[in-house]
């Protein structure tokens, strides 16, 4: 067996052999997917750049059944510490592209490694949706922030913005508003999209602002940011703007294999997380289902129902 | 505003007014209904005799993602103490009836309180089935038991069987040959069915033997069981025998609603929890989704998932 020595790969992983089970992605659908896979004894592999997935941005997750109250990064590391347990190798790299050939999926890596598997987990998630102003990669990180966790404390007694009417925005404004003098959510729509739960807590919050119907359009400042304009004409003095606008599913790698997609490229698959092609199973934010609905304990789940279908697909090549 | 002084209710409920979402049923499913429901600031009522559902019979659960290792009651303790933490008042009773009445849902339990909800998250899960070969009323609590993690201390050195050949089965046979001098598991097929993860365990166990191809069809003994008899001619001594022949549907309540069951009586829903009754939702071992995988984590979805359509429901009354 040929264990590749790469210095980002946890585990040695082997690119002779075909693996049962490989699993791509680090958020909570993989991870629990690699979780039922050990309980399966598939031989399992996990690939992904960097743990934790979309939940890790979150400050506090208060819904994740039987846990009171947790950071989305504390929840993440008590998955990884889950699959540690069971010992699932994990390869620290990016997949680019996955091929079938004769009765294998072969699945190439950033790094040019290429893993063959008997069948394939894809629960890659979502990328953040960028914003789309003019100078908005100018100040990328001179005011523009995407993770209102990891930038929120430079911006002590600073005023900032949130652009978004999800959870995730609402949620991004309550945190900046410990810090921050003043926080604006600026939102396109007449009404926040976030739970109720959320809307109670922005309005115990005197320092939390809502600008509703309102778009940013311009992004003023020498080197970093200070003001943004908005389509209403108005301008707001802002050192901190955080984009909570969304995201788009990460199904490039898809590409090769046919994989059926719906229209904005989430992966179609059924209740038993089956795509259009055998062996080829997807869960979490990646998914077609319940696109308004993104939760640990839904993505944990179809992570767990994936597996149990990789489990049976594999069982019916050895009856 | 009249509130009921029922000694069995653990809050104060009122039937007067017109709840939200009353949620049927107090396991993993119900509890994340309620958890959910309360985020979305549902004003919500809990509904079920007996806490835990089916997950509180399994001594180990080593696949509640984040959670390495918990017995099933410890986990819906802390899915309760989440729910408590939430304030979401439950009511310690049995639904029998559902009924629709005008825009409302008029729900009825066995001592006769009749509750009213705009929209039901029916979550009740699965009953045991049954032994059916004579005797086993006789023995039954003489020998005869539906649950090893309950019963097995008194089989300290004696010899027990289970019959079953899933996880619930399997698992049970691993706890009790802790306490037995033997474990049989009696099964019908000629293979268990349950996780490889336990069958490694049985096999590590040289007080487990499986007999396969075999049913029991008489139960022989004075006062308490003593001898179990085979379809094969076999006679086993045996002064425990455990139950683990799978679960039927508790969807009897749902009689009057003409709610769309399958056919051995699940409750047919779609990826969004949703029935053919608008306000009606399901959500864990009670519905046709992923028959043969029942699983905590799955039900907690679900439950999420249907208090989510709950709130646009309600939402959606209100517009």
């Amino acid at each position: 067996m040929f264990k590749l020595g790469i210095p980002q790969s946890q585990e040695a992983v082997d690119t002779e052999k075909a693996y049962q089970a490989v699993i791509i992605g680090r958020g909570s659908a993989a991870y629990t997917a690699a979780i039922y896979s050990a309980r399966y004894k598939l031989d399992s592999l996990i690939i992904g750049k960097e743990h934790g997935g979309a939940i890790t941005d979150a400050h506090l997750v208060e819904n994740y059944p039987g846990t009171l109250k947790i950071s989305g990064a504390g929840l993440m590391n008590s998955f990884l510490e889950h699959v540690k347990k069971y010992k699932v190798p994990i390869l620290e790299d990016t997949v680019v592209d996955i091929k079938k050939q004769d009765s294998l999926f072969h699945i190439t890596t950033r790094q040019n490694i290429i893993i063959k598997s008997r069948s394939v987990i894809i629960a890659t998630g979502t990328k953040r949706r960028q914003l789309d102003v003019p100078g908005s990669e100018k100040f990328l990180r001179k005011g523009i922030s995407y993770c209102a966790i990891c930038d929120g404390p430079f911006y002590q007694d600073k005023e900032v913005g949130v652009i978004g009417g999800s959870d995730a925005a609402a949620s991004s404004a309550v945190l900046l508003s410990q810090y921050a003098k003043k926080a604006y959510i600026i939102y396109r729509r007449d009404k926040l999209r976030c739970e109720p739960y959320w809307l109670d807590l922005i309005k115990k919050q005197p320092n939390i602002e809502i600008i509703y119907n309102s778009n940013v359009v311009g992004l003023i400042g020498e080197e970093k940011l200070e003001k943004v304009k908005l389509d209403t004409g108005n301008t707001l003095e802002l050192q901190g703007l955080f984009i909570e606008i969304g995201s788009v599913p990460s199904s490039e790698m898809t590409k090769s294999l046919g994989l059926a997609l719906d229209k904005p490229g989430f992966i179609v698959v059924n209740a038993e997380m089956k795509t259009n092609i055998p062996g080829i199973y997807a869960a979490g934010d990646i998914t077609s289902l319940l696109p308004r609905f993104k939760q640990v304990v839904v993505s944990a789940a179809q992570g767990a129902t994936a597996a149990n279908s990789a489990y049976d697909y594999i069982k019916s090549l050895k009856d």
